[in-house]
């Protein structure tokens, strides 16, 4: 018995999201079904954060047990020679039996994309934000993020006992050639939460929301005082560290 | 009468290039059925670069003469709401009657975009080259291309009475996040110029072609000693400047 880690980079315009659902295109769906061409088993894929649909990923990373005695480089080679292009496995690893992508993940990091002025080549991987935008309040508002705190106000709260708490580690605003991007890394997500962060960081760039009315928002722990959720396609899973 | 000067950017993936042909899809033939829809006139648009199938474009530059007395911000938004998402108008401005994009141009940068291991992401955006390359031997070879020089081994010669004379003033390998490009300005270019030249660098970058063999192919004048050509997607119209 092999333990497969897979690196996995999508396009999440196709997709609705890494789970399987029944009827419904999922990237999960389609690694197995190409896992089962290439070792003839039907398994269960363990991915490390569950992107939403039209979500994006760089770095996505999961895990599976074969009894096939296919040695790793073949298994990357067979997967890309049968996945749809808009799935690529970037590095297979046969590893220890007791590694599990989700729960052994340390760390998580999600890179949200803008474009300033309407872009064609962009337009399925960054959102496009017509206005003017203050990215040093921004960054302001931003390092309240930090530090291990509960996010609710953040989150599409499925039940109100689940625990809220994240510990952020890196919230700012950075750009390559004048794009500019948010980059956040924590232990773990709630659902929608970099989303939402984002989309409520815009109304503070610009001038919305002050950074003081950001920081009561965060503390208020009610999801009605954050601002609009950003759009799934601007957001990319951009790394898994364990 | 004004004419308007238009930036465009546009994702090459499904066109069969810049200019009009009967029975194609082609940017040229898009954008003037939008311009017809606002202004209600039949113009013909003169672009600054002939971009090949496939090939995208971050700063093609276009005018047209119109008797409409739209301001060219509302040519701006009219434009963006009628054209097909894979084309965005990135600015529009009313320019001086003798302004030609094509002749008045100074200077094309192209860029040349390579990943390293298999994308999803840049799929369309990016050629992927899985061998080893010295990108430092790359720009040494790269660095005989500046200067004023025949570029007939660089080009898919139409005619041999053509000019094949080009002054090349950038030339050289550079990345971000991991991700290389080779960037080139010229006064101009000829036909397939960038992606014949870029095959032949990687041909160099493999160890298969030395650079001293290099500046011999380029001084040899013979399109049948250049490497492969580099194919369309790898390769966008990036800037031009007047």
């Amino acid at each position: 018995m092999q333990n497969i880690k897979l690196s996995i980079e999508y396009d999440g315009t196709n997709f609705a999201g890494w789970q399987r659902q029944p009827r419904q295109r999922t990237v999960q769906q389609e690694l197995q079904a190409a896992i089962k061409k290439i070792t003839g088993e039907a398994v269960v894929l363990t991915g490390a954060g569950r992107t939403d649909a039209g979500v994006h990923s760089r770095g996505q990373v999961a895990n599976f047990f074969t009894n096939s005695r296919l040695a790793a480089p073949k298994i990357f080679r067979g997967l890309n020679a049968v996945l749809p292009d808009d799935i690529r496995v970037t590095d297979a690893k046969s590893v220890s039996a007791d590694f599990d992508a989700r729960r052994w993940a340390k760390s998580r990091t999600y890179r949200y994309h803008i474009v300033r002025s309407p872009s064609a080549l962009f337009r399925h991987l960054a959102w496009f934000v017509p206005y003017q935008l203050n990215f040093r309040t921004m960054n302001t508002a931003a390092r309240y993020l930090l530090g291990a705190q509960d996010f609710s106000t953040f989150c599409v709260m499925k039940s109100k006992k689940q625990n809220n708490c994240c510990n952020i580690s890196v919230a700012r605003w950075r750009s390559y050639s004048n794009n500019p991007y948010f980059e956040v890394t924590a232990d773990r997500f709630l659902h929608s939460m970099v989303r939402s962060i984002v989309g409520t960081l815009i109304e503070v760039g610009r001038g919305k929301i002050s950074t003081g009315e950001f920081r009561r928002i965060l503390q208020s722990r009610d999801r009605h005082n954050a601002g609009p959720t950003a759009p799934a396609h601007g957001l990319t899973l951009w790394k898994v560290a364990y």
